[in-house]
């Protein structure tokens, strides 16, 4: 892992995504911002690896297979940008990157076991390869030493952030099990939910990037602005993906949140605009779950009719706008320059 | 709940322990310590009801479920017995009983994921009324919820070894996942087992108390041993109690770990003793769990024949004297007197 997957996942960035614009140049800018934070990012990987260790093999083994798939890694990689924008020069950030990544790995596991999923980016989801018996206790594992590892760092501050971010998440994702398959759920409610299971990890990310840098308050907020609009940006293009993309690209199959009945915004806009016969189709295929084949390509088309796409995009460049503006009391350099360069994307990756 | 719950338990105990001695009166035993912490464990009921709330209001109903359910609160009581022990005159002690507890309820709905639990203490499991995502999530709610009132507490040594426990327990857990359908399991394995998943929250619990009160080292190290080896104890008995208690008593079937193929000490000791045909017997009903009526007689048959559960009931006892021997340093007094109590009562319930 470490540099080796660094390269391997730009490589695959360029390759994957082919309808990015030369000059925009999207997969680049996360590049940037990966090359930039190489040398910590690769005492990151050390970090996770060295501390999932058990002498429970099971633990290791199962931890190793969700975290060497590797993924972005952006929540640990905007750690480390924001304690470098801020001017940190010490190593704390490092450890603290590994807790959040724990977290996020933890909520990985215990989401795969929620939604039954059979694949995540590409590969078999733990639950299936172990059962959602280890994929939940093993999440326990990863969440409790990310605790030990932050107590050990010793700031009540860092534990007081990263301990309510993961009671958000949970929040948010108990939140999502309510507006499943329930056609009532407003765009509020959605984004709701979006900031509390994806967005709170993120803002707590950076936030604790200014915490570890001694940053004044004003600081530390603008950086917990700028992870929370970046994380919501993030998750909205997630959720447009889920009808868009194509399978390599995404690691997992299209169509799964239309399958599953979970209402996103694409869907949340689409049922708002429906005319009676088109409410009928929706209200058989999200909330009875009763579909058939041709049903997804139905959804495309008046997700096309009605542009619910676009919009959802519109609204995650709405939200990077506010990232972007949150960065805007830092000095220009290359650490605040990156960090716009994740924005750019989070919006623009695969379209 | 508060004191009333207290006195229902003890009539509960009361009426559902017929084969106690009057002389033994353990269930009495527990009554004296819950007596002498009433208002303390009044409080944990307030703050545990007040810091389970959320704005999502299925978190509060499922956690109110399984909490309202009550059991014994053995955890917090023994941590508030413990500070009280110690000389503690704080208030610090009720919101780290609360975290306890509510690190044992997440655990609980986890557990009952893990084993498809369709009843605990005689109520439908979370699970059954609600899914197994919600107990999934809500579990990671109070979880995250407990770091957080920890944090608000604020001392890194009581963070540290709860955060501690807490990876333990999901390693005990992990490791009982490996021991489960396999007879190749010895009793070692086992008790490291029980010791991780049960007696390391226990220790954590009366070692917290020693904590706050600001004790010695030494103090702090013969609570651990205190909690640590009474939670073996109640786990040997637990387990000698699957095959024998009647399920009013119990609140959950008898001959669980049977069907399930959990591995405990009573089937670790008959088969060790097992001669061919019995070994054969054992394999297909543990290993390849083909079971068919009759069976469970049939093991327990073999457990009598070998005098298993007795020897599981012995092993409980000699955890039980360490778990006295380890009191000897503090002085006489009403706590440690009902501390010991509490010893009596794990052991001899039921019994």
């Amino acid at each position: 892992m470490g540099l080796g997957v660094v390269v391997s996942l730009e490589e695959g960035r360029d390759k994957n995504a082919p309808g990015d614009a030369p000059d925009k140049a999207p997969a680049n800018a996360l590049e940037v911002l990966l090359r930039l934070v190489a040398e910590d990012f690769a005492k990151v990987d050390t970090e996770i690896r060295t501390r999932m260790v058990s002498d429970v093999p099971l633990i290791p083994e199962l931890a190793g297979h969700i975290i060497a798939s590797g993924g972005k890694r952006l929540r640990p990689v905007l750690l480390i940008a924001a304690a470098r924008l801020c001017g940190y020069e010490g190593e704390r950030h490092i450890r603290l990157a590994a807790c959040v990544e724990f977290i996020h790995t933890a909520t990985l596991l215990h989401d795969d076991v929620v939604d039954e999923s059979a694949l995540r980016r590409g590969r078999a989801t733990a639950n299936i390869v172990w059962g959602n018996q280890a994929s939940v206790l093993v999440g326990d594992f990863l969440f409790s030493r990310s605790f030990q590892l932050m107590t050990q760092d010793g700031s009540l501050a860092v534990l007081s952030i990263l301990s309510e971010a993961s009671a958000i998440i949970a929040e948010g994702e108990v939140m999502q099990l309510t507006t499943a398959n329930n056609l009532a759920t407003t765009e509020d409610d959605y984004l709701q939910v979006i900031a509390a299971k994806t967005a709170a990890l993120f803002a707590a990310a950076t936030r604790v990037g200014a915490v570890v840098a001694g940053r004044p308050a004003d600081d530390e907020l603008a950086l917990a602005d700028y992870g929370r609009y970046l994380g919501i940006a993030f998750q909205l293009i997630d959720d447009a993906l889920d009808y868009q993309a194509e399978e390599a690209t995404l690691g997992k199959t299209v169509g799964d949140d239309f399958r599953e009945g979970k209402i996103t915004l694409p869907v949340v806009l689409a049922f708002a605009a429906a005319d009676e016969s088109e409410q009928a189709f929706w209200r058989r295929c999200m909330e009875q779950r009763d579909q058939a084949d041709g049903d997804l390509e139905t959804a495309l088309r008046l997700m096309r009719k009605y542009d619910t796409l676009d919009a959802t995009v519109d609204r995650a460049r709405h939200y990077g706008n506010m990232a972007r503006a949150a960065l805007a009391r830092f000095p220009d350099g290359e650490y605040r320059r990156a960090l716009e360069g994740v924005i750019d994307f989070c919006i623009e990756r695969a379209y």
